[in-house]
C-alpha cells in the first residue's frame, strides 16, 4: 500500500520523508497505538493555497493518496492516512488573516487553533460560539473537516452554523469559493456545507470565514445533582422542552459521577448530576429561576450556582470526567466512545437504554455529554486483555448506535464517521443516500485521492473507491 | 423544444395536457406575461413519493425534462419549465403528517403553505420563524427548493437552517433521506443542505422535518424616521453590530416612502424609515430602550412602538410597499427587483451606492429590504414601452450586483438564481466554483431531466448540460 511520493521534492514545498514525522501522522486520537494506525508515505507541510494545489495536482496526477491533517485530535480516524500516500499537515497555515469587528467576522487559515480565534476577537466584545471540548488544542480546519459542534452548540448551533465562507482546494488542484461574506445566500448550490463535515474527502480547507458573537454580558453557571438518573434526563428534556435559554446543559450519570468523585475526591455523592450554564445580557436571574423551578418538578437535591469566575469548582466532575475515566481502574479500558444524538424526547430513553445494557452485559457504561442536544457519549469500561469482554463491550456500543438510529437519530452527533462508523452509514441513512453521497465524492475526486478509505463503507476488496476511468 | 409525453398516461398518476393547465404552469410570479414564460407539454400532479419516483424514473429514461411547480410565487423563473416537458405540481402533496411538539419537530409534504405550519402548531406555542413575507401563500417545498428566508432572519435564520431532514427523489427515481432528526449529526456528506436551494435542479424534495421555536411571549414593533437614508442606513448597521436583539429590523428609502405615502395616504413625510419587532420571553423594554438610544445617535426624527395587536398600522407603509410600486405611476413600470445581500458594515454604502444610479440614470430607484441581514431590494421603475429606459433600468440592477459582489456579497439573498441570475454565477463564485456545482449536477443528474437551464450560465448553444454518455 505504499506509493511513491518522491515527486514531491519537486514540488517546492515543505516534504519530509523521516520515520518518526511519518509515524506522528499515523494515527489520531482515536486511532493512537491500535491496529487502525497507517504510517504515510511522506509529510508535506504547504504553507499557501498555491502550495496546497500543486501537490493535489501532482497527487492526483499520479495516483497517490493525500490524507489532510492537523492538530489529531479527532476520535474515528479521520485523520489516519489509511492507504498511506501523503499526508498533508497544515498546522503551518496558521495565520489570522482578517478580523472585520463590525461584521462579527473572521478570516482564518485552517491551521489556527480554536481558542486563537477567541484570543484574536475578545478585544473587540466577541467570541467564537460553537467551539469544542477540545477547542483549545483543536484547528478551525479540522472542526470545519468533522463538522465539530460542543457544549455551547444546545444555544448557539454547531461549528457549520458559523462558517460563512470557505476557501478550499479540491483533488485536481483547482480552488474553489464556497458560501458567501453576507450572512445569507440564495445563490447556487451549497457547496460550504458539502464541504462542512467531509472529512478532507471532498477538498482540502484553506481559508474561512467565520462569523462571531457579543460576548453575553452576564454569564453563570453551575450544577444540579439528581437523586436518580431518570430524573436528570427528564429534567435535561424538560428544561429544552419548556425553552429555558441554556448555553450549556450536560449530564453524567452515576457511573460517571463514581468515576469522577473518586479521581477529584469531591466528597460528592455518586449521583447523576447536570451542569449549566446560562448567558444573557440582562435578566439572567430569571432563566435560571425558570430552570430551578422545573429542575424541582424532578426532585432535584442539590442546584448549585455560581458567578463565572466561580463556575470551575462546580463544574470539575464534567470537566475532568474524560481523564477520571481513563485513570479509574487499572485493570480496565475504555473502548472507542459513542456519540449518539436522538430527538430530545428520546433522550431519557436512550439513557435507560444504556444503563440496561450494562446491566445486562455486567460492563460498567458510563454515559455522559452534550444532554440539551440529546447527545450522549457513552463508554464500555472492558478488562484488559479480555477478547470476549471486549467483544461484549463493541456489542453494547452497537446496539445503542442501532437504537439511537432507531429514534431518527444519528450515529455520531460530532465526531464524524471516519474509520470507525463507516459500517452503519447504509442503516443510518439508506442506501440510496449513501449512493447518493458517493456518486458526489466520484464527481469531485474521481481518483479518489483525498482520504480515501472514509466515510464510505469499507469495500469488499478494501480497494480505493475509483471510477472505472481512473482505474484503466 | 417540445417532448412527446404520452408516457405519462401509462403511469397511473394524475395527468393534464390541457391547454389552460399547461399555460398556467409556464411561469411563476417573476416572469409571468414575460417572453421568458415556457408552455410545459404535460402536467402531472402526483400524491405520493412513489408517484414523483415513477414519473422521475420514466422521464430521466426517455430524456424528458421535469421541472417541479408549486406555488408558483418565485420571482427569478425558478419554476418555469424552460425546456417545456413536465410540469410536475406537487400542490396535491399537502398534508401535515406528524407534529412532535416535545421535540419542536414536524413532518410536512412539499405543498403545504407557511401559514399553514404555523396553524399547525400554535396551539403548542410554537411557530416556524424563518418563513418569507410570501409565507401565507408560498408552500414548504418551494421555501427549500429557494433557500428562502425571510424578514425574521435577522434574529432566527433562513429556511434551511430549520431544515432537519429531507426526503427526496432523484432523477433517476431513487429515494434519499437528507439530514437527522436529530438536532446536530456529523455522519456523512451534508445532502440537506445540497438539495436546500438547489431549485429543483437536484431533486424533488416529497417530505420535511422542519424545527420549531417557542411562541415569544413579548411581541413588540413599530416605526422609526430618520432625517437622512445615511442616517437610517447607519443606525440598522449600528443596531446590529451593538448587538440589539430584534425579530425584524426592515428600511425604506425616501423614494419608497413617497410612493407607499402616496398609496396609503398615510400622511407621514417622504422620508427614510425602519420598522422593527422585538421578541423576548422577558424584559423586552430593555431592548427597546436599547434600541432608541441607539437610533436617538443617529437623529432618529420618530420613534414610536406598539404592542403586538397595533403594529399593523405602525408598519403598513412597509407591507403594503409592494403594491404601492405597481400602483404608483401609470407610465412606469418596476423591473425585476434586485436582492443584493452584503456584510452589513457595507448596507450603508450598497444603498448610497443605488442612490447614486438613481441620481446618475435619472430613474426612480426605490430600495427597500430586509437591512439587519445586509439584504437590499432595488427595482429600477422605467417608462413603458422604452427600450432605452428599460436598457438604463438593467445597468442599474447589473452595477448594483457588482458592487454588492465586490463588497464579498451575494447578487441574491433570498430569491434564489433561476433563469434571471445565471449571468452572475462565474462572477459571485468564480469559474472553478461554478464548475464544481456543475459536476455535482452531473453526477446526480446525468441527463440534466431535472428543471434543466436554471442555476447554470447558459450553454452557448443553449442545450441542456447533459453529459457524452447521456448525449449518445
Amino acid at each position: 500500500m505504499t506509493h511513491d511520493c518522491s515527486f514531491l521534492e519537486d514540488l517546492d514545498v515543505a516534504v519530509s520523508f523521516e520515520e518518526g514525522d511519518r509515524t506522528d501522522h499515523s494515527a489520531d486520537w482515536g486511532t493512537e497505538g491500535s491496529d487502525r494506525a497507517v504510517v504515510p508515505d511522506a509529510v508535506v507541510r504547504p504553507e499557501t493555497t498555491e502550495e496546497v494545489s500543486r501537490v493535489l495536482a501532482a497527487a492526483d496526477e499520479r495516483g497517490v493518496p493525500v490524507t489532510p491533517y492537523a492538530a489529531g485530535t479527532s476520535l474515528e480516524g479521520n485523520a489516519v492516512p489509511a492507504h498511506a500516500g501523503v499526508s498533508m499537515n497544515l498546522m503551518e497555515m496558521n495565520e489570522v488573516l482578517d478580523v472585520r469587528p463590525d461584521d462579527f467576522q473572521i478570516d482564518v487559515q485552517p491551521g489556527v487553533m480554536g481558542s486563537a480565534v477567541n484570543e484574536a476577537v475578545e478585544g473587540h466584545g466577541l467570541f467564537f460560539p460553537p467551539l469544542p471540548s477540545s477547542g483549545n488544542l483543536s484547528t478551525i480546519g479540522g472542526m470545519i473537516a468533522n463538522a465539530a459542534s460542543g457544549m455551547q452548540t444546545v444555544k448557539y448551533g454547531e461549528v457549520g452554523d458559523w462558517v460563512l465562507e470557505l476557501e478550499a482546494v479540491l483533488a485536481d488542484g483547482s480552488v474553489v469559493k464556497a458560501g458567501s461574506k453576507a450572512v445569507k445566500t440564495s445563490s447556487g448550490y451549497d457547496l460550504k456545507h458539502l464541504l462542512v463535515g467531509s472529512e478532507g474527502t471532498l477538498g482540502v480547507v484553506t481559508r474561512a470565514t467565520l462569523e462571531l458573537e457579543g460576548l453575553p454580558e452576564q454569564i453563570r453557571g453551575g450544577r444540579a445533582i439528581f437523586p436518580t438518573l431518570e430524573d436528570a434526563a427528564e429534567a435535561v428534556f424538560d428544561a429544552v422542552r419548556s425553552g429555558v435559554d441554556v448555553a450549556k446543559i450536560e449530564l453524567i450519570d452515576g457511573t460517571s459521577a463514581e468515576i469522577a468523585n473518586a479521581y477529584l475526591d469531591t466528597g460528592l455523592p455518586d449521583a447523576p448530576m447536570t451542569f449549566i450554564e446560562f448567558h444573557a445580557n440582562h435578566g439572567i436571574e430569571e432563566e435560571i429561576d425558570f430552570c430551578k423551578a422545573i429542575f424541582e418538578s424532578h426532585d432535584v437535591q442539590r442546584f448549585e450556582m455560581a458567578e463565572e469566575e466561580d463556575m470551575d469548582t462546580l463544574w470539575q466532575s464534567r470537566k475532568e470526567l474524560a481523564f477520571a475515566l481513563r485513570a479509574w481502574d487499572p485493570d480496565l479500558e475504555p473502548l472507542q466512545p459513542g456519540d449518539v444524538t436522538v430527538p430530545i424526547s428520546k433522550l431519557p430513553e436512550i439513557i435507560a437504554y444504556a444503563k440496561d445494557l450494562e446491566a445486562e452485559y455486567g460492563i460498567p457504561v458510563p454515559c455522559f455529554g452534550h444532554a440539551g442536544d440529546g447527545n450522549v457519549h457513552y463508554t464500555a469500561l472492558v478488562e484488559k486483555g479480555n477478547p470476549e469482554a471486549r467483544k461484549a463491550g463493541k456489542e453494547v456500543y452497537t446496539r445503542v448506535v442501532e437504537k439511537a438510529i432507531e429514534f431518527g437519530g444519528t450515529a455520531t452527533g460530532e465526531h464524524g464517521i471516519g474509520l470507525g462508523k463507516r459500517e452503519y452509514m447504509d442503516l443510518e441513512h439508506g442506501e440510496a443516500s449513501v449512493e447518493a453521497m458517493r456518486r458526489v465524492k466520484r464527481a469531485l475526486d474521481p481518483n479518489d485521492t483525498l482520504n480515501p478509505g472514509k466515510i464510505f463503507p469499507e469495500t469488499a476488496d478494501g480497494e480505493r473507491m475509483r471510477t472505472a476511468e481512473a482505474d484503466d
